[in-house]
């Protein structure tokens, strides 16, 4: 096996365009990684859909982006997460990080966490990933985890700062509260636009962990020690695929990259 | 070409579930007709898909059911029927019926039809076929068409008497409410259950004209006009092919049909 070439773009996938909250986290924190995005919008979401089909939809969500030469792949998208990186990591020979190993370090990374929530889709709720793999490294951690699959749809509208989604929050947030929970999991690559409405809610009380920027932190942290990190001088590129091009998505796209980028194109898987 | 068998089953597909209610008012006028249904959960939503994507995936939907031998196909989804109905009428030999043409004959059945409000996903809306249906029958009526995309996602949580969905109804009605609409087409087959809410919201100062019921009575009459009505006496079936058979969609599943059935298969398209 040759080992891949460190000039090569890094691979990142998402269901949809939430992923790009992730890629916005490794343009910031490795602005000389060109990078290949996938975003399956003909398909999303996969939250709500069975482990078997979000297993098959990742494995063709990572040949496409393998068959177009990436150095690693970033599986932007908890859910694909939670069900396919076992799955990903056995089928493919680029390194795949996911999500939730990264969250999961962050989570624990404060001495004071006693009382862990979890908030994702029911996919990433029901495959009990997150709670595991936190039981797993801390089993004195109380753990409350709850599927909240409004957020995405709110998030999508555009009404992250609009009553019905406090209310929704507030619905959703309870029993976590009730339980004393001292962190928050956002376990979802779309949640970080949530972060101003939940600091307003929760003020100082409770930390919240979000997964993207943590996740762009285990990715440098991989790329250096597998000696993958770029060095070439020229400019580095952003290709984003979508497989689907509905208006909506390139509009959403933007505010989860937060900057402007090239044309969109068309994948076909 | 041979003419369908009268005892054939009908065909009745939408993106995922929702078209249930469909089937549910297509039971309830047409109790001796055999149904097999398909629900493309595997890539649940269409509403916030392109055009190009909606048609492709109708007309794998529109072949799985003719290949299972049914005599006429009803969409049961808006979105799919604003979009690709043209092009699967001229692609397939047996009938085919959608949503839109009776939700529009049966807005303007009633003499007093002045100011129409029509709800819906952002692909029906942005079609304008219900707007365009409406205006080329009726040039002098006032259309006010909103895309609501947050209400598929409350009906599937359940929370269809919660005061979040309260809220969000308030915001997305209120520009319709403003041009003192008359009429509210539910433009989507999830809506029909919203209907206690919103009688509770407008109380009896708004028609709601509900898609899923005036579906079946123009299927009802098709049937009757090409003498295609099943006279045989044995019980007829229901069968339900869903593309993904995740947990909730099953247990949704039967909210949107309000009754039991057997088993579910697995379709793969």
């Amino acid at each position: 096996m040759t080992s891949p070439d460190s000039s090569a773009p890094l691979g990142v996938f998402d269901s949809g365009v939430g992923g790009l909250t992730v890629v916005r986290a490794l343009r910031e924190l490795l602005p000389n990684e060109s990078i290949i995005y996938l975003g399956d919008t003909a398909r999303v979401p996969y939250g709500s859909k069975s482990p078997d089909t979000i297993r098959r939809f990742s494995v063709e969500d990572t040949q496409f982006l393998v068959s177009h030469g990436v150095k690693a792949v970033v599986v932007a998208c908890n859910t694909a997460t939670a069900h396919a990186l076992p799955v990903l990591q056995a089928t493919f020979r680029v390194p795949i990080i996911g999500v939730l190993e990264p969250g999961v370090e962050a989570t624990l990374a404060a001495d004071s966490c006693e009382r862990v929530g979890i908030i994702g889709t029911a996919g990433t709720i029901r495959s009990s990933a997150y709670q595991y793999a936190l039981a797993m490294r801390k089993p004195d951690l109380q753990i409350h985890a709850t599927a909240t699959p409004l957020l995405v749809p709110f998030v999508e509208e555009g009404w992250t700062d609009h009553p019905a989604l406090k209310s929704v929050l507030k619905e959703y947030l309870k029993p976590l509260l009730d339980k004393g929970m001292d962190t928050l999991v956002l376990g979802c690559t779309h949640y970080p636009l949530l972060i101003p409405v939940l600091k307003r809610m929760l003020g100082n009380k409770v930390r919240l962990v979000d997964s993207a920027s943590t996740c762009a932190a285990h990715t440098q942290r991989m790329l250096e020690e597998k000696g993958l990190l770029r060095t070439v001088k020229s400019k580095p590129t952003l290709e984003i695929y979508l497989t689907d091009l509905a208006e909506q998505a390139e509009a959403l796209a933007k505010r989860f990259l937060g900057t402007e980028f090239g044309k969109v194109k068309k994948a076909t898987l």
